[in-house]
């Protein structure tokens, strides 16, 4: 086996989609574009494309890298590139920012034809199901008539699951990490906090700050803060920071006085750079909204019962935001539909975050399943 | 046995204390006073006496009612009162507001002798060593030389751990309930995000908001939202919200949509209503810094050595914010330097906020233990 490589130096493709889209919540976008990233080649009969869905701050920036400055690579390399365990040499890879994004896709920053203007709030709030019928719609654009896969941890697993629901005829696996059937009051509650620390910073100007040029930094700073604490395991982040300080001594103020502050202070900041305020408030709601089994009378063994995917699942024994009994929850409704699933739960002390670390176990059973699929469309062209 | 009752009307006494306090942090008030309540009568040889030590929003109004018309009793009122576990026809009980609280004791809201206004965020910051010096001083002022027991939760439970050790001789009984010996990582991250939420409103002004008839309602709002997931279990809070929705359908919007969100927001405006920005600030860093250890070689076993009270510490498996793992620490620690310690973990749904609810196997079990240090009095006397 060749060693692991980078997909190297990536080129992003927008997209655009120049038909009306209704969306759930009745709105009809004119038309939308997305902003996507391949890696590896279509081969002919189109049977080799795994689809990767984001989390709530992801984007279409998979794997490599967009430079050969670039500092970082994209927020999956360690999954994604040649001979990696989405290997890049086998299978074609698509990456692409959801609707409502805020890294390229049509969104609450892209220009509103109806008043020239950015969107803002006035961006169509949009669901799990939107993004997923999206998404086939990209599937079409590349003549893709089935995935040989589609996978994401988090709210990038929820799309996974939506999709064997929504499209069971165009999905032939589905890779679901660190994720959940839908989420638990206290995520709802802790979305809702951050939500309101946005929408009270009285910079957000209710969603219309771009037009304003401000930026309710500190709304979205607080938010992620918090968030960021809630994807961290309790466990890791005593190892990494424990109760160590700046200066040996009490500063008696309100500065920065324990490392674990200006951690995340400092990821709070990088993310209040980075990230647009509607953008995360559209995210949350489509994760707040997310139930499946609502449509199939608040059954998922119902809603799972027309499934054709097989299942991969997985999750992390220190995630608390999506403890490893919501995928329990996935993985009884799935057996108890009769469908073909294979879990793991993987010992880890980076709580909800471990989906995206390196983690020889975890890469290894995910690349164990993917080598499998190969196996499985080599045997079938035989 | 007769049935528990009400302690009944009570009406809060404040204590001036007009000398010189010099804190830990260097600086030294020039006078302080100290609002009170008191239940019960102090016997003649004033040995009855139990404080009792608030947590972060608490207050000296413990048990019963200011007035006929009174919605709410005191915050323990289920503890505290005639025939109730602390029981007030045989123990004289002391409620105080901490120094630097907003309940009438001095602190941020204070006139500054100095410069006329309030003291604002110009009011030092306190530590829970200084709280129990100023809580020396007021047993001084009631002539107790030893308190039957001091004793609280969460924040008011590390009050009594620090007794312990800084007046060994002062307190024969210590019930330190649903804390710990220190913070944990992820306790200060939660801290700080609360803080932040509060330094960054706009209304702050640096902590002296009050001058400015300015109130930082949206940060103390967002803090205690925060807070208040963090103190309920998941369990508790899926039983009681779930993901029941005000009306049965989606609605695409930012208002009120599940059940917690309501809830929690209504938590958030009421105590944004009742409770003074800096001394949640001031409160939360008092929490930070707590960490007797540190003075004995961050050894807890050291600094338990010259400890003469018993111990009575209780935790509820559902506490995440200070979990049954961190009581076992001082428990261990206690053992270890061959004190007198009872520990009972009771089974509760109701997460870090069980010690304040009714719950019959705890109130039992704090009964037992004070009806027993009754008895040792009486024999003593005898």
């Amino acid at each position: 086996m060749n060693p692991p490589a980078s997909v190297g130096i990536v080129t992003p493709q927008t997209i655009a989609f120049e038909q009306p889209f209704a969306l759930q919540n009745g709105d009809t976008l004119p038309r939308f574009d997305l902003i996507t990233e391949t890696y590896g080649t279509l081969n002919a009969d189109k049977s080799n494309a795994i689809l990767i869905c984001h989390a709530l701050s992801g984007t279409h920036h998979v794997a490599g890298r967009h430079h050969p400055d670039d500092k970082h690579p994209g927020w999956w390399d360690n999954m994604v590139g040649p001979n990696k365990p989405v290997d890049t040499n086998r299978f074609f890879v698509v990456g692409l920012n959801n609707l409502g994004g805020c890294a390229g896709s049509s969104g609450p920053l892209s220009t509103n034809p109806a008043t020239g203007k950015p969107y803002g709030s006035d961006f169509p709030m949009v669901t799990v199901k939107d993004w997923v019928r999206s998404q086939a719609m990209l599937a079409d654009h590349f003549g893709i008539k089935q995935w040989a896969a589609v996978m994401g941890g988090s709210l990038g697993g929820m799309q996974a699951l939506q999709w064997t629901i929504d499209f069971p005829e165009r999905v032939r696996h589905a890779l679901v990490i660190a994720s959940a059937p839908k989420l638990s009051t206290q995520n709802i509650a802790f979305n809702d906090v951050a939500r309101q620390a946005i929408l009270t910073d009285p910079d957000f100007h209710e969603g219309h700050y771009a037009s304003r040029q401000a930026v309710p930094r500190r709304g979205l700073k607080i938010a992620r803060m918090m968030g960021h604490i809630t994807y961290l395991a309790e466990d890791g982040l005593g190892k990494k920071f424990g109760r160590q300080m700046r200066s040996g001594e009490l500063q008696y103020g309100y500065g920065i006085e324990f490392e674990v502050e200006s951690y995340l202070r400092y990821q709070g900041d990088k993310f209040a750079d980075r990230f647009d305020a509607n953008t995360y408030l559209l995210m949350t709601k489509a994760l707040d909204y997310f139930d499946p089994a609502a449509d199939f009378g608040h059954n998922l063994h119902t809603a799972l019962l027309g499934v054709q995917a097989k299942f991969f699942v997985a999750s992390f024994s220190s995630d608390w935001r999506f403890a490893p009994e919501r995928s329990h929850e996935l993985v009884k409704a799935l057996i108890s539909a009769e469908k073909d699933v294979q879990y793991i739960e993987i010992e880890s002390s980076h709580g909800h975050d471990a989906f995206l670390m390196e983690d020889e176990p975890y890469l290894k059973a995910v690349r164990t399943y993917i080598d499998n699929i190969h196996k499985e469309l080599a045997h079938e062209s035989a």
